[in-house]
């Protein structure tokens, strides 16, 4: 099959963060197609349209295949102009404003940037920048950990994606995240850390397949005891029968992502969206 | 002004995320709407696509207003039977798959939760986890900086935001950035640090009102001269002149989000989304 090569822009009165978001999930639907981004953000003026406009239309005459062009614009004006350009205009916006605008029966603000403002929702930013301090200051154990405040524990072997897991937590959802890594010694009687066994009810578990165990660890600290597979696996073997046997939920890292992981826990958590 | 008080349904074959971020989007484009938000991720079985319609009848029968959804499936039959709820379905795949299957000429591969899977892009993903190891251990100017391998350097005073920056940059965009705290002894003659001199075509300043810098360190550190407005000031208004004389570009992070400070910074280095 063919290869279908397109520039993709992402036109936005704002940061461009949905357009990116929806656009790269829509393109990840179509194999055998090779996308090269650009991000065009806070075109917020006609003057501004008009210039991101002769810039799609500059790569629309280099390559082969039209642009395609995902917007998020909340002015009519600069959208109907950036929809003139040479490519396919996907209005991310305008496909569902009007919809929205009758079945509320009200008029949208057309106001720009609202998603990612902090003024529209100080309270919500503030806990969101909260969490990210307390993730980084209980992470890896660190002595200073006040379970009592925290959401979820994630628990789990050296590198097996706890801190990302925290921070991606405290980030998109404001969720405070600490988590504790369990050692061989940790789990050698299959009975949970005394630091943890209060905070049972917090905790959520992450394991990897020992082969990628080793990779990672291999890179950190190349040839170590640390880093043997054998290690790696007496590790992961003694964690996941803890895990069972103190009826932690789990999840396997190796093929999930921070973003999977994440929603697997907030389900468990019965954590509400804001 | 009524307020209108909906439920609102993300209804996803994967993690939700594109159908949140989006939704999210659009309904702050509305004021005097009162949204209680509910995410159903991972409803990638006819089975579970039944059960999600289940929660969405009984939402509906218990509001005043029919629920919105907003629908991230790319499972044909999946989509069908949800919009057949008691609810206002908005498609977000099914509005653009098809006209993007004309553009390209290709059938979509209807797979589901490629955009956050691992898999599909396992270098990206390791960028970006990398990323975030960066990030956390160049933190705060630690020791172990080594800004050569720094995609950037964030400079400014003691808590004007740039460690979220930095973790966002990472574990987004898979951006490799490092943050030097600014002292006021840093800037006393109005000249760079030794160690920020050689990278300062990596440096980008961030600032913030004096009495906001005041408000967050006396969160930290009540009563003390760190946190005094007296301080806050003088750090301000030097640092602030060292940019300026230095020619480092810098941004006011007072009513500035990370998610837009990180924006400012990609376009600055010109960096390519994935």
């Amino acid at each position: 099959m063919k290869t279908n090569k397109r520039t993709v822009f992402f036109v936005s009165d704002s940061t461009g963060i949905t357009a990116h978001t929806l656009g790269h999930s829509l393109l990840t639907q179509f194999d055998n197609l090779e996308v090269h981004y650009t991000s065009l953000p806070y075109i917020d003026t006609l003057e501004k349209a008009r210039e991101a406009v002769e810039k799609i239309n500059q790569a629309a005459q280099q390559a082969a295949q039209r642009p395609i062009v995902f917007a998020t614009l909340t002015e009519i004006q600069a959208r109907a102009l950036v929809a003139t350009s040479q490519s396919m205009f996907v209005d991310l916006f305008g496909a569902f404003i009007e919809p929205l605008e009758r079945e509320f029966q009200m008029k949208s603000s057309h106001a720009i940037g609202r998603s990612h403002n902090i003024r529209d929702n100080v309270s919500s930013y503030d806990t969101r920048m909260n969490a990210i301090n307390f993730a980084l200051q209980h992470d890896d154990g660190a002595s200073l950990s006040r379970y009592e405040d925290a959401n979820v524990v994630l628990v789990g072997a050296s590198r097996t994606g706890k801190t990302p897991t925290c921070v991606y937590l405290a980030m998109q959802y404001g969720v405070a995240a600490a988590n504790y890594p369990l050692t061989e010694d940790d789990v050698e009687d299959l009975s949970l850390p005394k630091t943890l066994q209060a905070f049972k009810q917090k905790l959520f578990g992450l394991t990897i397949h020992p082969e990628r165990l080793q990779q990672i660890r291999q890179e950190r600290r190349p040839n170590s005891r640390y880093a043997s597979l054998t290690q790696c696996q007496i590790e992961v073997q003694r964690i996941e029968a803890l895990y069972r046997q103190a009826k932690i939920p789990y999840v396997d890292t190796t093929t999930t992502s921070v973003e999977e992981i994440a929603t697997l826990i907030l389900q468990r958590i019965g954590w509400n969206l804001r």
